[in-house]
């Protein structure tokens, strides 16, 4: 049986999950705090971040977009019509610009500010930077959300899912990275429509039912994080 | 023929440029000032960011990893032995998990704040903050290359290439980012004996002769860069 580590905020980890989830996969599951930086976890990716896979036989996969494809590669064809990153090169490009979109790009402006700031540091000790979230930081993410939400309603108002006609890998990256900030709170929905019947469409997944599931002690989610319908 | 927009000394840009080398392809090359934010350019990539290639037929393919991956699929098979990612899921995996690395990793902790302090701020308006270099970025970025680099000595005192006994994505991207450092004199070579030897090797394809020939206006290379025996 493979192994993930992963933390159950992290929404690097959250990708993986829903893919596993879609996929019909259940590894093991090990939950890893990547800010204590563990010299064992560092030995098998020295990268620190979180998830990383470990097949059966040893084999480790490192990150989110790595793990993805290598996913795609072992398991993908085996889905047929339901494979999240189908065949043409040109489906692909698209739906890995989008990946990279909402990994990278979304990560950077938003998800990574507001997970770090108002869970990551609710646990780190002072001493080693943890404590009350940096406004500045949490402002900045919530003013650059609202592009990166404009982008996705103006996708799916052309679009059935993020990159064409099928749910793919897009989707999945695009909402495990949302779903960290809607727990917060700090997701501005009613501004956009179409972005809002997404996310109930792929969050009504049996694949998302376990991040619907995560809480931080102490931290209750914003009122409709698990009303599918809201 | 295909059109790729990019900026010379654009990390991300370099990594693609080297790839097409090695790939025997001639692509037409658009000079594209990422800054800018043209609305042209802001139409046909809406992330604003550099390297796009466009084929042909006019299809559009945004960002380094995604159009590296894209090359593979559509021109990869063609290279047989000297196919630049492989065809078994294991060696992929660590070829992009390397990949990522530096084309985000690396980016991030080091030709991002390099690049953008030494060499945009020269072309960018005061009004929108270009101007003198941040010293403090700059310190940060040379604290961080030296950990890098280790991993580099690291990697390259164990293994032929990067990502194992082959030449592959690994390499270029890391040479691709290391050589926008080196233009500026901010690599120190000399701590990894072995590093230095590797980067030697990839210097000296035929495929990184274009990369040595850019300049600057007013901002000449240091010393060695052109050299390829350093």
């Amino acid at each position: 049986m493979a192994l993930i580590h992963h933390y159950p905020f992290c929404p690097h980890s959250r990708f993986i999950r829903i893919i596993l989830g879609e996929m019909g996969m259940e590894p093991q599951f090990v939950e890893e705090r990547p800010w204590e930086r563990r010299m064992e976890f560092l030995a098998i990716n020295p990268a620190g971040t979180t998830p990383v896979l470990i097949e059966d036989g040893g084999f480790v996969v490192s990150g989110a977009g790595v793990i993805a494809e290598y996913l795609d590669e072992t398991r993908g064809l085996g889905m047929g019509d339901r494979r999240l990153l189908p065949e043409s090169p040109a489906e692909r490009a698209e739906i890995r610009r989008l990946m990279d979109w909402f990994l990278n790009k979304f990560h950077e402006e938003v998800s990574s500010y507001l997970v770090h700031e108002k869970i990551y540091k609710r646990f780190i000790p002072m001493s080693m930077g943890g404590g009350a979230p940096d406004m500045a930081m949490i402002r900045a993410a919530r003013a650059n959300i609202r592009y990166h939400l404009q982008y996705i309603g103006y996708l799916t108002s052309k679009r059935n899912w993020l990159a064409g006609d099928k749910l793919s890998y897009a989707d999945m990256a695009a909402a495990a990275h949302l779903s960290t900030a809607d727990y917060l709170g700090d997701v501005p929905w009613d501004e956009q429509p179409t972005a809002k019947e997404w996310y109930a469409r792929i969050k009504s997944r049996r694949a998302f039912r376990s991040i619907l599931n995560d809480r931080i002690p102490g931290m209750a989610p914003v009122s409709h994080y698990t009303n599918l319908d809201f």
